[in-house]
C-alpha cells in the first residue's frame, strides 16, 4: 500500500528498473477529460535519460502505453493503466550489486526490510519508478485546467547546485525560461556556470546535488484541508517522497526562523474585490489551506550517490569490503528532478481539488474570477 | 477524512479551541497493553499552557478521560476514545476575530474554504487541536516498547530560536537535560540566553520562532516502505501538519547540498554482526527504510503569528482595517513544540512498525539484536 | 481500523456497552448544514430500549452531546464528534459472562482474537455501537436533503418475523405508517399477530427474528461504482456489519435465480424524459450504479442469541458448562434494528453522493428533474 | 478508487473488455513468496471463455504477464503488477450497443454517471474485469498457505441452477469433485440435469442463474474484526461486487429467520482442548470473527443479461426501440462464477490474515492446531 498516492485521484505505481515495466494505475479520474498516449509522453520525455548532455546517457524512450480507461480520446471514469516497457537493460553491470551494498543507496535497507531485492538497477527504489508519477502527473494536469483552474502554473527550476545560486522570480519566471536550457534554471546567467560544474563532477567521477525551487500560480484560496492534511504537509510528504531528498520549506523557510513575528506577518489587504497579503512568507499557505497567494517550496536534493570511485562498505554476507560505481548515470539529479517535483505538485492540487468538490461543491474555485 | 492520520495505528482527532472539548479516537491499537489516564497524561502536561513563566499563562488542565477501549487497565483491541473538555474559555477576547482576519493566522482561509468558521479562538486551526495528538503518541509509545523495541527513545529538543543555537549531540542528549529546563532545550549554556530571549519579546508584544530537532534512537533496520510512505515523506507530512511549522529536513538536510557525493555519501562497516555506516547524512534513513542508524531531523517553526501590536488586515466584509492582538498566546512555540515533535514521530513509527508486522512477520526487528 | 465506515462521509464510531460511553466521529461532512442534537436525537429515540413494550425494557435515554463540528447551529467542514455516556449499567448482571462464553454471541471470538474483553454486557459487539451510526447517519440524511435528493425517502420496515409475513409495497409505503405501530412494520395486518409473537416467545424466555425490507426512493441515476465498491456491494457489507444479519438481497434476490433471463430482464421504456424500467428486478441498481428506479433490498436478522433457557457452553478455562440467560433483552430485534438498516442507507447515500460529486461533478444528480 | 479491494493486501483492478488489456497491481504482499506466471494461470483458466460446451464459445486464452513485483521467481514485496491482454475482439458484433441500452446491462447506468462508456462489450462492467480478481487471488492463497493456514481450504460449488438443487455437504466436498464436471456442482446426480438445463436454454436463447455456495474449512478462530469490517460483511461485498449477483447469506441465512433462538443458537463444547459448536447455524462466524468451525455461506446470480431474443429498449437519443442480443455468451455464468467466488473469499482471509499479524500478532493462528 506505500505504492498508493492521494485520497481521490489515486495513483498506484508499480515496476521496477528491471523487469517488465514500470507504469501506474490512476483510479478517480473524472470521465471526459480529453487524453491520450501523447499527452503523457510530453512530460515522460522531459524525465528521460539521455535528453541532454550533462544526464545520464542511458538512451531509454520511456514509450507510454495506456492500456483502459479511455474510449475514442477521452476518460471515461475508470481506472487509466500505464504501462512504458523497460528497455535498455544491461544487468551485467551490476552484477558486483547482487553481492554488495552501495553506499547510501537502498540496496542495504530493501534487504533489512525484505529479505530479498531486485539487485538489477536500483529495482524499486530506482528514479526509473517516477515515471508512473509523471504520467499520472500530465493527467491531473488537464484535469485542474479542464476543470478547476484554466490558468493554473505550476513550475519549477533548479534554484541551486551545490553554491551556485540562480536568481529566479517565482512570481514572474516561466515554463519556457526554465526549459529552455538543460539545467533547468530559471536564470539564464546560471546555466553555464552549472553545466560546467556538472560537467567537472561527471569527469571527476563525483556527483552533485542541489535545491529544486517551485511556484504554483492561479491557486484560488481555499484549497487544502485542515490537521494532517494540510497542503503544506501534503508538499513536504510528495517531495519527501521523491528519490535523494533531503529537505522541503515552503514560504520562509528555515530563514523564517530567523524573523520576529512582527517581521514575519503577512498582512492582509484589499485589492479590488480579492483579499491579498502584502508579503508571502506564507508561501501561499495559511493552516493548511491556500490563501490565493503563489504557492512556493523549496526541495533539497543530495549529491548523487553513484560515484566512480572505490568506496568502502559490505558484502551480503557481512563482510567489509569495497565497491566502485559502474554503469551510466547521472551526475547530477537536478535537472531531471524538475518535472518530478512539478508531477508531484499537480497530484496533490488535483486530488484537493476533487476533495474540495466533494465537500464543499464547485463554489470556492469561482470566488477569486 | 483530513484529520485521520496512519493507516494501521489509526488516529481520528476532533475538536476546535472553544466548544466540547479535544480529543482523539485511535483505532488499530493492539490488544493487551497495559493503559491508563494516567499514562496520557505526563505527555499532555508536557504540552499543556500555563507550564511554565515563558508560554501562555493560559490555565488549562487538559484532563484526559478514556471513553473506551480498554478493560481494567488493558487495551482490548477497539477503538480507544480520549476526551479532554474545554475549559478556560473566554470567547469575549475573541469577539473581534468575528469580523477580521487576523493576519498570518487561518481565518481567512478556513472562511474562504468553509463559508464558515469558528471564530473562537484558533477553531480547529488552534494548536489545542494537537491534544489529540499527543494524547494518540502516549499510546504508540507505550506498543513500541512492549511490543517493537524496548529500547526506542525518541527526543527532541530546541535547536535555535531565532539566531540563538544551541550545541546538541543528538547520540547523546538525554530526555532529562532536555526536560530539566523550561526552553526544553538540550544546552545548558543555551538556557538563560533564550529564556531572556523569549521573554524579551514578550515584553515588547513581539514573537519568535526557531528550530526543533529531534532523535530517534533504536530503531533496527528495516522499518519503513519504499516509494510514496517512505519514513521521511511520513515524518515531513507529520512535522509539516504541525501547527507554525515551515520546514523540514533529515539527515544532512539542506546543508548536504553543498557537498559532492564523495564527500556525502555515508560508507558502510561491520560492526560485530551489525552493519553501520561511517558517517550518517543519511540521517538513519535509506530509500525510505531505516538503517539502524539513529533517524535525526530538524523542524523549522515559524514566530507566533498572534503580536500584541496593531496590524494592517482586512474584514470579513471585505474592507481595509486593522487588528491588534488580545488575549494570552505564547511568544514563542518551541518549548511545546517539542512534545508535538515527539509525538507524531511516535504515531509514525508505531504505525510503520504495524504495517511491517503485518507484511513482513515479526523477524526483522530482531535482526540487530 | 475496523471502526470506519465510507470513504468521503466517514465516520468512525466508538465505545462498548459499558464504560464512558459510546459515539462517533464523522470527517469529512459538508460546511453550513444546520445540525443540533435534536436532530440525532430524534433518529437515537427510534432505535433506543424501553420505548415499547415489545422491546428490552432497559432504561437507557441515550441522549447525544455534539462536542464539535459545528457552529452557532451548523457544521463548520471539521470532524463532528457525537457522544453518548452509558448509563444504566448493571455489570453484576453480567458477572457470570465473565467465566462463561454465551452460545451465538461474540464473546468467545473477541477472546480468541484479542485475548481480552470487556465481558460486561456486549462490549463492542453490543447493538449498543450502532448509536454512533443512527446519530451519524442522521447527518448523513441532512446532508442529502440539503445538497443532492430534497425528495430521497429511505424507509424501512419489517417484513416478515418468523413465518408472519406483512404485505408491504415498497413503492407506496409511508414512513408514518411504519412508525405507527411498535413493530415498524407497513402492514396494518400484521401488528397485532406479530406484537402477540413477540410476546409469546419472551414470555417463553427464547426469541425470534425476521427479514427487514427497505426501499430507497428518489434517488437519480448515476450514484455508485463499477467494480468493489458497487452500490449492491456496499449495502450488503453495511447490512451484514449490522447485529445478528444472515443475509442480504437486493432486487429479485435469492428468488430471482428461478427465473429465466427473459423472466427476469427489466425492459427499459421512455417515460417522458426519463428513462424507466417495465419491472425492478434490478432492484434500482444495474452494475453497482443507481438507475432511478427505487432501490429495494431485504436483510435477514437471526432470534436474539440471549435466550432465558439453560443452554450447554464452555469456560474460559475451556471446561464444558452451561449458561442461562439474565437480564434484560430484547426478545426480537426487528422493530429496533428498522432505524439501524435505514441509518447504513443513509451513509452509504452520502458517501457516495460526495463520490459523485468529486469525481464528476454536480450534473447529474439534476439529470432526473 | 471503486477498484480497489483490501485494506492490506491491496487489488487494484484496472481494464476493459476491449482495449489494451486487463489486469490488477497487489501491494502489500509478503515477501519471499515463489510465485510464477503459472501459478495465477491455473485460476485463470478456471474463469476463462471457451473452456467447456456449456460457456461462451469465446476463445480467449488469458495468457498472465507478471510486470513487477518478482524477482527469480519470488515476491520482493513490492507491488505485483498483472496484465492480460485483450485478444479476441469482434468489436463490430457491439455496434448496435453504442445506439441502444441493453436491459439489465450496466450500459445506461455507465453513460448517467459517466455521460461516456465504452460500449465495445461490456467495458469496465464486463465479467473480463473479474480477471484481475482472480489473478490477485491466485498470489493470496500463496500467501495464505506459506504463513498461515497451511491447510485451509477454499471450496465454491454450484448449488442451484434454477429450480435444480444440488446434494453437497460442506464439511465433506472436495475441490476434485467439483472439478471433475463442468458444471462445477459437487454433486454427481446433479451434474446431467444442470447441463441440459443449460444446453436447453442456450437453444433457446435465454438463460438461466442459480446459486453458488462456498465452504472455507481450517480458518482458526479469531480471524475478521468487530463493526463494519465483520468477516461476513467483507464477504457480502466482495460477493455483491461480482458481476450478476443479487444475495448472500451466510450459515442460516434467510432460512434462518424462521427459528427461534433456542433452535437458532450453537451451543459450545470442548473437543480436547478445542472449543467447538454442537451446530453451526452462524456459518463459522461470531461477531465478525472466525469461531473455528467452516465458514459456509452462498451467492445468488441471477440470469445472464445477454438473450438471443428481442427486447424492449430505448436509444442513447431517448427514444423507444428495440434490441436483440448479439454475440457469443454464456447462457449461464455458474460454472465460471465458481473460480470468482473462490479468488472474493481468498481476497479478504488474506488481507484479514494480515490485519491479524499486524494488530494482534502471530499467536493467535497457532491456538488451534
Amino acid at each position: 500500500m506505500s505504492s498508493t498516492f492521494g485520497q481521490l485521484f489515486r495513483v498506484h505505481t508499480f515496476g521496477e528498473s528491471h523487469g517488465g515495466g514500470v507504469g501506474a494505475v490512476i483510479d478517480g479520474c473524472p470521465p471526459r477529460i480529453p487524453l491520450t498516449a501523447d499527452d503523457i509522453q510530453v512530460d515522460l520525455d522531459r524525465r528521460r535519460p539521455g535528453q541532454s548532455e550533462i544526464v545520464t546517457p542511458r538512451d531509454e524512450k520511456d514509450q507510454a502505453e495506456i492500456l483502459s480507461g479511455t474510449f475514442e480520446g477521452e476518460t471515461i471514469g475508470t481506472p487509466i493503466a500505464v504501462l512504458v516497457r523497460n528497455k535498455d537493460a544491461r544487468s551485467e553491470a551490476y552484477s558486483e550489486m547482487a553481492e554488495k551494498y552501495r553506499p547510501s543507496h537502498a540496496d542495504y535497507t530493501y534487504d533489512a526490510k525484505y529479505g530479498i531485492r531486485n539487485w538489477q538497477g536500483g529495482g524499486r527504489a530506482s528514479a526509473r519508478e517516477t515515471i508512473g508519477r509523471v504520467a499520472a502527473a500530465a493527467i491531473a494536469k488537464k484535469v485542474l485546467a479542464a476543470q478547476f483552474a484554466p490558468d493554473l502554473e505550476i513550475i519549477a527550476w533548479v534554484k541551486s547546485i551545490r553554491d551556485l545560486e540562480a536568481k529566479v522570480d517565482p512570481d514572474a519566471v516561466t515554463f519556457d525560461q526554465v526549459e529552455g536550457n538543460i539545467v533547468r534554471t530559471g536564470d539564464p546567467d546560471a546555466v553555464a556556470p552549472m553545466v560546467e560544474l556538472i560537467k567537472e563532477m561527471r569527469a571527476d567521477g563525483n556527483s552533485v546535488g542541489g535545491v529544486v525551487e517551485c511556484v504554483v500560480r492561479g491557486v484560488p484560496a481555499g484549497l487544502g484541508a485542515p490537521v494532517f492534511d494540510k497542503l503544506e504537509a501534503e508538499l513536504a510528504k510528495g517531495m519527501l517522497s521523491l528519490p535523494a531528498t533531503k529537505g522541503f520549506e515552503i514560504g520562509s523557510g528555515f530563514g523564517g526562523t530567523l524573523l520576529t513575528g512582527r517581521e514575519h506577518n503577512d498582512p492582509f489587504f484589499m485589492e479590488g474585490d480579492r483579499v491579498r497579503t502584502r508579503t508571502n512568507r506564507s508561501g501561499g499557505i495559511q493552516g493548511g489551506i491556500s490563501n490565493g497567494e503563489n504557492i512556493v517550496f523549496r526541495v533539497a536534493f543530495k549529491p548523487t550517490a553513484t560515484i566512480m570511485t572505490s568506496q568502502e562498505t559490505v558484502s551480503t554476507e557481512g563482510e567489509d569490503t569495497e565497491l566502485k560505481g559502474r554503469g551510466r548515470h547521472d551526475p547530477c539529479v537536478l535537472p531531471r528532478a524538475v518535472p518530478m517535483v512539478e508531477a508531484m505538485a499537480a497530484l496533490i492540487l488535483c486530488d484537493h481539488a476533487l476533495r474540495q468538490r466533494a465537500q464543499c461543491g464547485e463554489m470556492n474555485w469561482a470566488i477569486e474570477d
